[in-house]
C-alpha cells in the first residue's frame, strides 16, 4: 500500500445554461492540487495553500476534500489518520467547482491508496458528500465531470445516475473570474422553488436540443439551446455587468455563454481560438472598466479523470 | 392544377411519458383521411364520417381540419371554396392526436394542390392552427410528428424549431383507446401553472436521457428515462384502472409506458412483437374488467409523412 499521493483535478462549468442541476463540464484548466499521506492517528489533519486559501476550512467536517474522505473511509470501514495538503488553483465561490475539484482529488487519491476498492462512478457519491458541505445541497454537475472528465449529464439523483455526451472536435471553453465571491449556498437559496410550467417545458426542449446538438457536432443548434429560464434570471443581478457583458459576447461569434455554476464565473463556448481569446479579453476589459479584476482560462474539455503527479 | 385529393395521415403519440409538450412521435395506425375538392363557392363546406364523427364540428373556425386549411389559404392570399370530407378512423378525444391527423391530412392536402408552395416543416404552423382549435393551446407535439412523421423534439415555440430524433431499429409501439372522451381544453386546464424547480431539473434530466437513448439505441435507458411528473400525476385519476394498469405493464418486459397525449389512451413502447401482443391484450382486458370496451393498435413508428391515396 502506498502511503503519500498527489493529485490534480480539474475545475468544471455547471449548468451549461440549459442543463441547470444536471448538466457539467470539465476544463483543462484552472485545477486543485491534493496531497494525501497516512499519518498515525486516527485523524485528518488539513492544510491549505494557493489562490484564497484563507477562506477555507480546515475542520475535515467542513472541509469538501475532509469529508468526501471522510465519507470515503465510513464506506469502506476504515479509521485511518491522514495529512491532507490541498493547494488551490481554484479561488473558492468563483463559481468553476472550486470544491467539487479539490473534492474529485481527493476521493480519487485516497481510493488510490487504497488499492482502487471504487471505480470512478462509485467516487461521485463520495464527492458528493464533500460537495454538500460548500453547498448545503446534494449535487452533482460539478463533481460528476470533475471525477468522470467529459460532458455529464446527471439523469437522476435517486438512484445517481450519470450519462456521457459527446464532445464536438471544435469546442473551446472560455472562462472568466473575477475577483469577488459569490456564496454557492446563497446563491442556491435565492433561486425559485417552482417555476412556471410553460418554463420548464422550454427548459427541457433546450437541454434535449443541446444534447441532440452534440451528437450532430452542430454548433448552430447548440447556440439556440443555451439559454436558462431558471438560474441566469435570478443569479444574473449578482454579477456586475453581466447584462452588458453578455450583449457583447452574443456580438462575437460564441457558441453560448453564461454563467458558470453558481457564478461570478462567467462562461462561453466557442469553437475557434481566436473568438476565444477575443471574448476572454473583452470579458477582462469589462470587467475592468467598473473596477472589477479577473482572471480568464481558455481550454478544451478535460477528458481525463484526476491525475498522479 | 389538380382539382381534388385524398390524404391519410397518421396518429401519434404526444408526450412520450418525459417529453410533456415537446415531444411526439407517429404511428402507422390508425389514421384519418380527408378529401379536398375545390368547389365554385369561396366557402369551405366540411363533411365527416368514420368514428364518432357526430362530435366533429363541422363549422370551418371550430373543425381542425377547417381551420387549419383557412390559416393556409390566408397566409398565400387565396379565397377558394372547397368539399371537405373528413373520415375519422381515430376517434376524437382519445389521446392520440386525432385532430393532429385531420389538421395535418388537411393541410398537406391542401399544400399539394397549390402545388407545394410550402416546404413541410412550414406546414406545421399551419396545422397547430387547426389544432388550437380542438385544445384551446398551440401546441405542435402530435401536429409535427403527424406532418413530418418520425420521432420529433419541438425545441421551441417561439420562433418554431422542430427537431428530428433517431428511430431505434426495434422499436414498436402498442396504443389502446377505451371507449370514452378526455376534452383536451379540460385535461390542459387541470395541469399546475407552476411546477417545483427540483421537478423541472428531474423532468429535463429525463428528456435528455430518453434523447441520449434513441442515439445509443439503449431500451433500458430509454426505459429508465420515461417518467412524466408533469401531466401523469394529475391527467392518470381521469383514466379509470390506470394505476393498475401501469403496475401490471411493468411487470412485463415493456420500455415504458404512460398516457398518449392528454389521454385517455394508454401507450407502451416495446422492442418485441410478442411483448407488444400481450400488453395490447393485457390493457384490452384490464379496461374490459371495469366495464370499458377498447380497440389497440401496434405499430412500428411512422417515419412518413400523410399519404395522397
Amino acid at each position: 500500500m502506498k502511503n503519500k499521493i498527489k493529485v490534480r483535478a480539474s475545475a468544471s462549468i455547471a449548468n451549461i445554461s440549459c442543463g441547470f442541476d444536471c448538466l457539467g463540464l470539465s476544463i483543462k484548466e484552472p485545477y486543485d492540487e491534493v496531497t494525501l499521506e497516512f499519518n498515525n492517528s486516527k485523524k485528518l489533519s488539513i492544510t491549505v495553500s494557493g489562490k484564497k486559501s484563507s477562506l477555507i476550512p480546515v475542520n475535515p467536517e467542513k472541509n469538501t476534500a475532509g469529508k468526501a474522505i471522510l465519507s470515503f473511509l465510513h464506506s469502506i470501514g476504515e479509521k485511518k489518520g491522514l495529512n491532507i495538503h490541498i493547494k488551490k488553483g481554484i479561488p473558492p465561490g468563483s463559481g468553476i467547482g472550486s470544491s467539487a475539484s479539490s473534492a474529485a482529488a481527493a476521493v480519487f487519491g485516497i481510493n488510490e491508496l487504497f488499492g482502487n476498492p471504487y471505480k470512478l462512478e462509485k467516487l461521485i457519491f463520495h464527492g458528493m458528500a464533500g460537495e454538500e458541505v460548500a453547498s448545503g445541497s446534494f449535487h452533482a454537475d460539478n463533481i460528476a465531470p470533475a471525477i468522470l472528465g467529459g460532458i455529464r449529464l446527471i439523469r437522476s439523483y435517486e438512484p445517481l445516475e450519470i450519462l456521457n455526451l459527446p464532445i464536438p472536435k471544435k469546442l473551446m471553453c472560455v472562462v472568466v473570474l473575477p475577483d469577488f465571491s459569490i456564496n454557492t449556498y446563497d446563491a442556491r437559496n435565492m433561486l425559485p422553488k417552482r417555476v412556471p410550467l410553460k418554463s420548464a417545458v422550454e427548459q427541457a426542449g433546450n437541454l434535449a436540443g443541446f444534447t441532440i446538438a452534440l451528437y450532430q457536432e452542430n454548433y448552430e443548434l447548440m447556440q439556440r439551446s443555451m439559454v436558462d429560464l431558471f438560474a441566469e434570471p435570478v443569479r444574473g443581478k449578482l454579477i456586475p455587468g453581466y447584462k452588458k457583458i453578455q450583449n457583447l459576447l452574443k456580438k462575437e461569434n460564441v457558441i453560448g455563454c453564461g454563467i458558470s455554476g453558481s457564478g461570478p464565473a462567467i462562461f462561453a463556448l466557442a469553437n475557434d481560438i481566436d473568438v476565444s481569446k477575443k471574448i476572454k479579453t473583452l470579458i477582462i476589459n469589462e470587467f475592468k472598466k467598473i473596477g472589477i479584476d479577473s482572471i480568464g482560462y481558455i481550454s478544451k474539455v478535460q477528458t481525463l479523470p484526476p491525475q498522479i503527479i
